[in-house]
C-alpha cells in the first residue's frame, strides 16, 4: 500500500484496442436444487480471492471497466462484479440486463442515474460517495459522470454467469433496426437516424448535464413508488468493539428485493468473528487496508486468503468464515449478499445459547472451560 | 393466404398410423440461475419461428394434435405449445400434467372442460371462440368438443421440455392397475373393469353431452373459488393508433398465477413497437394475416423472421423485439408469457423519460434531433 | 417379520473402521425447470424402493447412522434421508446444513434438541416417540440421546444430493481455526483450545443432561416465535375405513415452510387409494408391517415394489401411486413431501366429479358401469 490513490491501486494496467460489452448477467434466486458446484466439490477448497484490481483495464473514451465473473473467478457462481470509472460527462449508455439485478456502491466522485420501470415510471437521481443503487432485473438505466473528477463505482450482479449476452444497449438495438422501422416507431422521418451509431456505444462522452432543479425535479413527474437510491454512508452504523457495519437490506431499501449490501469497517487488530449466512452467498470488494479471510467448507476443508485494496472475495452460501484486519489502519470492505433479507449466525451466539455441559461433551473438555466464554453474540470482538 | 380456412391452413398434412402422447411438460419458475442456454450462446441468433401449421398432424379418431417443444424448436426453452382439434363428442380424456401448468385459447368451435383441484373442488364449463383457460400444474382435466363443427384451440405450457413423460392419462393409469386393486379402490367387483381400455385412450369419441343446466349447473355444487375460464374476447381491449390488445394476467384472472396471455391485433401497416419484457419469455401463435418480427439479442445480434398463419414465435426473457403487420388485412397473434404479472418496457417511453441532452450524448447527434420524438410511450404507433 | 425389534430389523449389519460425515444436503425449491431427470426418462420405470434397513451401518462411539441419497438411490432427486440411533448421553454435535432443511420423526426413545436461528433466538426442547422437528436450511442444531434406552429417529432433507459437503460441524470448524483467532473471537486465552478436537467429532459421548426445569425452561429466555417441535403422535388423526392419517404441514406447524409430513396407518387388507400430489415429491420410511406400492409414471409405465420395515420409498412429483397393506397387522409408514402445503388428488374424487356419460366415453364402456362408483373421494377404502 503505497502513496497511490485507491483508483490508481485498483486501476491496474490499462489495455485498449478491443471493446468489451461488460456489465451483465445474474439471477435472483436461491441456489438451484442440485449437487455442489464443481469448484467446491473437491477435497480442497479453491481460492476465494480474485485480484480484480490487478486485471487489465478495458479503456473506453471517457471511462474504464474491469470485471469478475465465473469465467475469471469460477467459484463466484451466484454473484459477479464490475469496477468502473467515468470521467465528467461520460455516459454509460442506456441499457438493461436480461439476466440480473444490479446493485452498486459509489467509491469516489459523483454520477447521475436515470431509470425506467415496467410501469413507465422513471427516476433521475444524483449519486455520491457511499451511495448505493439497485435496479431490478430488466429495468432500463444509464449512468453519467457529473464531476468534478472521476466517478468510480462497483457494480454487483446476482448471477455469476457474466457474459456479453446479458447486457442490452440502446445504441446496439437502434443501430440494428432499419431506419424505416424506427421512423414508424417514433413517428419521425427515417432520415433522422442517418447519423446514429451503427453499433454499441457502451460509454459515450458529452457535456456534464446541468444540476437537477430542486422543485420539481425533472423526470420526477412520474416517479416510481420505490426510489433506486440509498445513502448507505449516511446510515447510522452498528457499533462493535472491533469496528462498524452499515447494512442495507430490503427492509431499509424496499426496491432491493434480491440483494443486501453492507459497508464493514474493521479496526486494526479487529476481527469479524466466525459466522455464516444461512440464506445467501457473499461477494466482497476490498476498499481500504489489508485483510485475511478464512472460509470453512465442511469436511475438514478450510482456506485462508490475503486481501488487498481492489481484491474481490467470495463466500458460498452457508459456508463459515471470518475476516481479520491485518494492517495498521482501518480495513474497509463492501459486502453484497444475494438475498434481500439479511441473515447471519455467529459461533459466539450459538455457543452462548447452549449449556456448558453440552459444549463440554461436544468438545471433549471439562465444563469449566466455557465459564469465561461470552454470554452473547459479539459480531466484531476487539 | 388463399381461400383456405384457418384450420385448413394450419392443419397441414395429416399423418396417422402412430400414437403420440401429446400435450405435456412445463414449469412455472423464472429461468434458473445459470449461463445462457446453448441455442442463444452463439454469435448469431437462431430463428425464432417454428412453422407449427406445416408440421405433420397426428390423427386420432375424433381429433388431431401437433406440437412445438424444445425438441422441434430448441430456442423455446420456457414455453411449449400444442395445436389441437376435436370433433363434436370427441373427448381429450381425463389427464393431468406433472410438470407444467396449461393455458389455452379457443380459436374455433365450442368445447366443455372438466377440472378437479387438490381441494376436491370441480368445475364444468363450456368454452367458445376467444375464451381462455388455465389449469395449475398437476390439476386433473378433460376437454370435449360439443359442436356444432370442429373445435380448435391452442394449448401453451410453461415448460419447453415437452415430452411424453409429462402427461398422465386416466385410461393409461387404470389400464395398468390390476382389476382387484381397482375393485378395492372403487368398492365394485373386479369384473367391472373387464372391458376397460388396457392402454392410453388419449382422444375418445362419444355422444355430445347435453347442455349444462342453468341452475344449478352440474358439477358446480363444489365449485372452486377461482374459475378456470376467462372470456378474453369479451374483455375491453386497449386501443392504440395501430391496433388493439386484450391482456389477461393474474390480475384479471386470479387462477393464472404463472402465465399471462394476450390477443394482439395490428392494423395493416401497423407496428407493435420496440419493447421488451423484463420478467418473462414470450410464446406466440399467429392466427390471422402475416407478420414480420425482429428480435434483438444484445452484442450486435438481431434476427428477423417472417410469420404466417399457424406459425409459432418465441422471444427469450428480456430480449428486445417488435412486430410488423406485413399484409393488407388485420394481423392477429396470441401471445403467452411465462409470468402471471405482465411487464413491458417500450423504447419510446424509455427515451421520453430521458433528457434530450442525455440522448444526444448517447447517440452522438445534436440535441435538436429529439425535439419531435414522442413524449410518451406509444405501444402501437400508426 | 420375526421377533426382532424394529431397531434390530432396521439396524442391519454393523460396519465400522471408517467415519462418514453423514446427514446433510437438500434444497427447498420445486423441481427446476427442465427435462425429466435421467432415472425417469427411460421406457421402463426404475425401482422406487431402497432397502435402507439392510445397508451397512456406520458405527460411532455412542450412535449409528445410515443414509439414502441420490448416490445410493438415484431416483430420489428431491429428498434424502438418514436413519440414526443415539445412546443415552450421546450427542450428535452442533452442526448446520448449508444446502437443506431438516425434518425428523422420532421412532423410539427420547432426545434433546438445541437450535439457533439468524435472529440469535434459541430453543432447547425434548422429543419422544412420534414427535417431529423441522430446522430451516442453515440453522444450527444438536441432538442428544437422553435415555432411558436408545433413541432412534429418521432425518429427511429436502435435497436428494446428499454429500459430505453439506454438513458443517462445529468441532470441524473450531479444529481448523488457529487458536490465536479463537482467542480473539471468544476473548479467552489461546491455550483454552489446546485440548479441543482437531477434526470432526460427529457423535460425542457424555453424561445425560439433567431434566429441563419447568419454569423458566433454560434456553427459552430468547425463544423463537416458531417452535421446532410438533407432536404428531398427539394430533387427532383423520379416520378412514381402511386406516388413519396424521398430517403435519406448514398450516399445523408454521416453521415447516418447505416440507409436509404424515404418519399413515393402513389396516390389514386396506389400501391407500390411487392418488397423486400435484406440488411435491414424496419420501417414505416404512415403520411397521409390510406393503406393496405401485407407481404410475405415464406413457404406459407402472412399477410395483414390495416394502418391509426399514425400507425407503419414493414417488416423483405428480406421479400416480397407491399403497397396499400386504400383511396381517397394521402397516405404518412415515411420509415426507417437499412442500409446506399438502396437496393430493384422488382418482375416486376425480371420477365422482365427472358425469357418468363422460366416463363412459372416456373408458369406452356403458354409462351404467359407473352407477355404483363412489360419489366422493375415499382416501383409504376398506
Amino acid at each position: 500500500m503505497t502513496g497511490l490513490s485507491r483508483r490508481e491501486l485498483i486501476g491496474g494496467v490499462a489495455v485498449s484496442g478491443f471493446v468489451v460489452s461488460a456489465a451483465s448477467a445474474a439471477e435472483t434466486e436461491q441456489p438451484p436444487f442440485g449437487p455442489a458446484p464443481p469448484p467446491l466439490a473437491g477435497s480442497d477448497l479453491p481460492s476465494f480471492r480474485f485480484p480484480l484490481g490487478a486485471q487489465p483495464t478495458h479503456q473506453f473514451d471517457g471511462g474504464t471497466a474491469k470485471e469478475a465473473t465465473v469465467e475469471q473467478f469460477p467459484v463466484s457462481e451466484k454473484l459477479a462484479g464490475v469496477y468502473m470509472t467515468l470521467e465528467p460527462g461520460a455516459l454509460r449508455e442506456l441499457h438493461w440486463h436480461a439476466n440480473a439485478a444490479e446493485w452498486a456502491y459509489v467509491l469516489d466522485g459523483r454520477c447521475r442515474v436515470t431509470t425506467i420501470d415496467p410501469n413507465n415510471q422513471c427516476e433521475i437521481v444524483d449519486f455520491g460517495p457511499g451511495d448505493v443503487w439497485y435496479f431490478p432485473r430488466g429495468h432500463g438505466h444509464s449512468i453519467q459522470g457529473i464531476g468534478p473528477g472521476t466517478c468510480t463505482f462497483i457494480l454487483v450482479f446476482d448471477n455469476g454467469y457474466f457474459s456479453e449476452f446479458g447486457t442490452f444497449s440502446i445504441s446496439d438495438w437502434v443501430g440494428h433496426t432499419p431506419p424505416e422501422v424506427l421512423a414508424r416507431n417514433f413517428g419521425v422521418p427515417a432520415a433522422t437516424f442517418a447519423n446514429f451509431p451503427k453499433k454499441e456505444v457502451y460509454i459515450a462522452t458529452g457535456p456534464v448535464p446541468p444540476p437537477l432543479p430542486a422543485d420539481p425535479a425533472p423526470g420526477t413527474r412520474n416517479a416510481p413508488a420505490l426510489t433506486h437510491r440509498y445513502q448507505l454512508h449516511a446510515a447510522k452504523p452498528d457499533m462493535f468493539a472491533g469496528g462498524t457495519m452499515r447494512t442495507v437490506s430490503e427492509r431499509e431499501f424496499p426496491i432491493s428485493t434480491t440483494m443486501t449490501g453492507a459497508m464493514l469497517t474493521i479496526k486494526p487488530g479487529g476481527l469479524r468473528e466466525l459466522h455464516w449466512h444461512p440464506n445467501a452467498a457473499e461477494w466482497q470488494f476490498y476498499v481500504k487496508g489489508s485483510a485475511r479471510m478464512t472460509v470453512f467448507g465442511s469436511h475438514g476443508r478450510a482456506r485462508t486468503d490475503e486481501f488487498a485494496v481492489g481484491d474481490v472475495g467470495y463466500v458460498p452460501q452457508g459456508y463459515g468464515h471470518y475476516i481479520e484486519n491485518t494492517g495498521s489502519e482501518d480495513m474497509e470492505v463492501v459486502l453484497v449478499l444475494n438475498n434481500g433479507t439479511y441473515e447471519a449466525v455467529s459461533i459466539t451466539g450459538w455457543m452462548a445459547a447452549n449449556p456448558d455441559l453440552l459444549l463440554a461433551t461436544n468438545f471433549k473438555v471439562p465444563e469449566s472451560v466455557f465459564a469465561k466464554f461470552p454470554q452473547d453474540a459479539a459480531v466484531m470482538p476487539e
